[in-house]
């Protein structure tokens, strides 16, 4: 032997996951957490962990715990305080030691995980590291968790004022979506929502923002909740093709190797935006300002036409979001905020932009010059829009 | 739409790392850490964070800054004490801060590892959690680091009382082997060492246990330095012959999706042993006890036959470390080992058991009477092996 030996390993590892959709999950009658996905089953007599969003709890911590019971699953639900604020490694450390508590057996006894996306990122991350990995079920009660952070593969917590800065990729082995979850949401969170959905529409679809166009405003008065059979449709078209397009995007580019993402789009100065502006912003609210801005820019490259922006625009409108924030008065922000985007999509800008709507390309190219005039475009629009050149937020704000 | 829309989403993932040896790694004129790993280049005005034991640094930290220096890296050094009782979250945390200090652009800046197993699972995982997965590049300085913590794809620390309790699958781009490291490791930690490259050796590589039977003694004293010839090339045919048996189990099996592994030999009633006899015990005195009480299990059922017995208890003794720990006299602690790693391995006992010396197969039958007539069979051969019957340790203990 002896000399400089060398060696290098190869494997591929296999990732499978599941979503599955199933209105009144915890109605006594509903066997889809039981039956319905063929690698994550529960059966009587199995004992089960669940953290729980405290708020999703203290509305439907009856009718979760009658289920179990009825169902025979010896659930421990353990209720955990799951916002932004305290989306840190503390919460993470609190789940660890529910785990720990409940004796959990990894292969046998998967964590579900109830809540929003906060919830949902905390469980996730928790679960992918205790003894490396130990699977977990998703069941989301936010709009963005039903059509973003619940469906994916990302989990993770805020460190120190860096976002999501410490995770994982670790898909629940199932999600589960009920969007009856949603009749209890406040309507600016429906909205936060729906700016995610939007964004799918923007970049990808053109049916699905003729859904938004058409039945958006009705569908967010009503909480998603399907009161009539016409607002039912709109609904889960809404949700379903949402979903379908997000997965579609994310199948062949799990671990976001690839640098191109249109589903980036409305992130590359929304961070910016969420950093200035917070809390006032909610993250779908910055994610639609930063698309507006872009459709403005891409209107002034001539790849979106007025009419259409204007059409967006009212889109926006009518969904209860904001088109401007006066972060956007300051163009050494925006500047700051491209750079930074480069500098994390290795040295280019990688931007998407809409050509119409429903469609993109990727540009590199993008000034600081054209960025101010965009700027100044969608400041007009947003004050023939609203009185106010302030933050325009939706008219009802609060559960 | 509408119905109930079920999706299922599939994609793999390609690991690639690599090995790469070379003695005197920071020897100014030694260019293998800038051009020695394809996937890890390091040229003139590149920055590097660089976490190292603080230990290390102390031995060996000026060399390094001179290296960095003399090739032109602006390398930022960052000691950080790693010991087990500091190997918990506060210790991520710390990589965690150090990274956010240096501003690490993930695409281009891996982060190097120097230091011992409990180093390299540390910086391992905090950087496998940084934005959820940035690069970095390991440099064991100790024996177990060259032949196992750094050679595979375990990262982790401890929680509470549960060892390795948190961690994930993320190998290093690259590790760079130097055994010159070793000349100033403890000779128990040398010992420490040996048990993980005597386990390869017991499972899978007669040859391999007849290089320790020929030379081990004489390498350990030697701290694997080859102060001759002869000894070098044992050294450099120990090292390299374990590693080779390491990652060819590894390989198939990098995520542990399979729950027979034979790596796993040694590490049935170890944890146990540790968990009673800590501090008492290394890692590789525990495991090399529970071989001791395997081998006679072997022994008893006639897989081993005594004369092989011999020969690996002669082994154990000439490297230094311990056949027995008054633990074993206490049959139901034994029994409570099993019984959690059934619990461990899905509902099986899957015992790697040796057969001979270099084969093994696994069983599921091994009985609590088996396991009081193998500790009884040991102890009196340890006693034979030295006058008390208390914990054997090596002969000389520290630095
Ligand atoms: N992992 C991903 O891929 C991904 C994707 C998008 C967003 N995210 C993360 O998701 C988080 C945002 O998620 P979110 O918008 O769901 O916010 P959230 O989890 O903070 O929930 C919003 C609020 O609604 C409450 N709530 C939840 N369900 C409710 C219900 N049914 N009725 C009434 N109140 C309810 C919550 O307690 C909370 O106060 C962010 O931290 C973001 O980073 C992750
Ligand atoms: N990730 C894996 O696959 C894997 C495999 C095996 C072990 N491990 C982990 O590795 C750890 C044990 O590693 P270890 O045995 O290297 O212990 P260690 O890292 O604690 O190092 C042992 C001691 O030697 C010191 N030291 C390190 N290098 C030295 C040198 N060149 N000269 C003098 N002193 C030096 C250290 O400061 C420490 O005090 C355990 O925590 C175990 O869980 C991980």
């Amino acid at each position: 032997m002896g000399g400089s030996p060398y060696w290098t390993v190869e494997a591929v590892r296999q990732v499978r996951y599941h979503v599955v959709s199933s209105n009144g999950l915890f109605d006594p009658g509903n066997t889809a957490l039981l039956t319905g996905c063929p690698d994550a089953p529960m059966s009587p007599g199995d004992r089960r962990l669940v953290v729980i969003d405290q708020n999703v709890d203290t509305l439907y911590g009856h009718d979760v715990r009658a289920y179990f019971t009825a169902h025979g699953i010896d659930a421990t639900i353990v209720p955990l305080r799951a916002d932004e604020a305290v989306k840190q490694w503390d919460a993470v450390s609190r789940v660890v030691d529910a785990m720990n508590d409940f004796g959990i057996d990894r292969r046998r006894e998967p964590v579900l995980a109830v809540g929003g996306g906060v919830l949902t990122d905390i469980v996730g991350f928790a679960a992918s590291l205790y003894r490396r990995g130990t699977p977990y079920i998703r069941i989301p009660t936010t709009l963005i968790g039903l059509v973003d952070a619940g469906v994916g593969v990302k989990t993770g917590v805020n460190y120190e004022r860096g976002k999501n800065r410490l995770g994982t990729y670790a898909p629940a082995t199932a999600t589960f979506l009920d969007r009856s979850f949603l009749r209890s949401l406040s309507l600016r969170h429906i909205s936060n929502g729906l700016a995610e959905i939007l964004k799918m529409a923007l970049i990808r679809s053109e049916d699905l923002f003729a859904l938004l166009e058409s039945h958006g405003a009705a569908v967010r008065a009503d909480r998603l909740q399907g009161t009539t059979e016409d607002l039912a449709r709109a609904s889960d078209a809404i949700i379903a093709e949402s979903i379908h397009l997000m997965l579609e995007e994310l199948q062949p580019n799990l671990w976001e190797s690839a640098l191109e993402r249109c589903v980036d789009y409305g992130h590359t100065f929304s961070p910016t935006l969420e950093m200035h502006a917070l809390p006032e912003l909610l993250h779908g609210e910055a994610v639609v300002i930063d698309m507006a801005l872009t459709t403005a820019l891409a209107t002034l490259r001539g790849d979106v036409s007025e009419a259409q922006a204007d059409r967006i625009y009212n889109v926006i409108q009518a969904l209860g979001l904001p088109l401007w924030n006066e972060v956007l008065e300051d163009p050494s922000l925006l500047e700051d905020a491209l750079r930074d985007t480069v500098r994390h999509r290795d040295g280019q800008q990688r931007l998407p932009l809409p050509i119409g709507i429903g469609r993109h390309r990727f540009v590199n190219d993008v000034t600081s010059a054209e960025l101010r005039d965009a700027a100044r475009l969608l400041g007009d629009r947003a004050r023939g829009y609203a009185p106010s050149a302030g933050t325009l937020v939706p008219e009802q704000v609060g559960a």
